[in-house]
């Protein structure tokens, strides 16, 4: 799994803000609930007291930041969150359920705002300390389509504000770290409850996988 | 001088805290406005918005903040001054004094926390976009006196608390970056003014070393 002492299993979604992503961390999350699962259920950036903190700062559209200031914020943030919650929730043997991850740097900061990409990658490696996903779910909408559904929700965060082009960016970025990742590719413009059922279906492939491991 | 386009002169003090370094910052701050020579005079972390909030987390010692989360606000806080106030005033032809700079996260977070040294030089020399000082004064102190210089004026920030071996790795990192990149050498137990001096003295050399050179 996730890591030789941690028992439990990392699962991220990723994907355009809009693109359903905690709407399905939350039915996972009530799944698991529902069954009396272990999970923890985290969004970042955000979960700790830092992060928070930090969340505020990137996310006010009164924000100065470079684009580098940026990624080293988010790195800082996550760090904090896999060190105090994820890691210990996977080394009791819990499910992690992350709505992002170091992806979303990769595809936001590396290919969206044009920060190298293999930078980005090893400060963020260093983050989290090589902890990687053992599954990604890659919910899959057009720029357009995430944007347009976040502007009916409320004003946009500073992120949320830039330009289609930047959007764009994401979106290719996102399809060439599913390839090199092995993202599992879900269409996010399906009904809420099939992708529901395509990420229950898979996860239980998974779950049996991993017991036919062991 | 600090890089092709910036006409300035890029001046760094760097040594522990307690090593007399904002004294030093300050009355050369003094010598240019009696002579009416146009300076910019900060101090890291913080001068922009950003950094102030930054620097607020990093020395809070309620905050719990990891220790390559602590390399990445330090250099997130960095890239805002420099590309906010440092290189814009270069570009004027300022001499910009810097009370710590990029060589205080390679001592203290690099050498003294023992984070990757070349990553947090990476990480770093990306929020500044290559720029280095143009003459970097280290005031050297044993790891104990600039500790008990310091107690003696208020309570410890978070950073300050930490033990003496820690700032004993400190010193030893300050004192492989001077020979790494060419650091004025200062005693900083020699009385303020004898210090003073000393910088002036370098200074003006350093002067008409760039005069000559035009």
């Amino acid at each position: 799994m996730a890591g030789s002492d941690l028992k439990g299993l990392f699962i991220v979604l990723e994907g355009l803000d809009g693109c359903g992503k905690s709407t399905q961390a939350e039915l996972l999350s009530d799944f698991f609930a529902r069954r009396g699962i272990r999970y923890l259920h985290v969004r970042e950036p955000g979960g700790t007291s830092l992060g928070d903190k930090l969340r505020q700062i990137l996310l006010d559209p009164q924000t100065v930041l470079t684009r580098w200031g940026e990624v080293l914020l988010l790195a800082a943030a996550r760090a904090q969150l896999v060190q105090d919650l994820v890691r210990p929730a996977l080394a009791r043997g819990e499910i992690v359920i992350s709505d992002r991850s170091l992806f979303s740097s990769l595809a936001y900061q590396g290919y969206g705002l044009g920060q190298d990409v293999e930078l980005v990658k090893r400060v963020n490696l260093e983050a989290v300390e090589g902890l990687l996903p053992d599954l990604t779910f890659f919910l899959e909408v057009e720029a357009g389509v995430g944007l347009a559904r976040q502007a009916t929700r409320r004003g946009l965060d500073r992120i949320e504000q830039r330009d289609e082009g930047f959007f764009q960016r994401v979106v290719e970025g996102y399809r060439q770290l599913a390839r090199d990742y092995d993202f599992v590719r879900l269409d996010g413009t399906l009904p809420v409850e099939v992708v529901h059922e395509q990420i229950l279906t898979i996860l239980q492939g998974k779950l049996r996988e991993e017991q036919e491991d062991e």
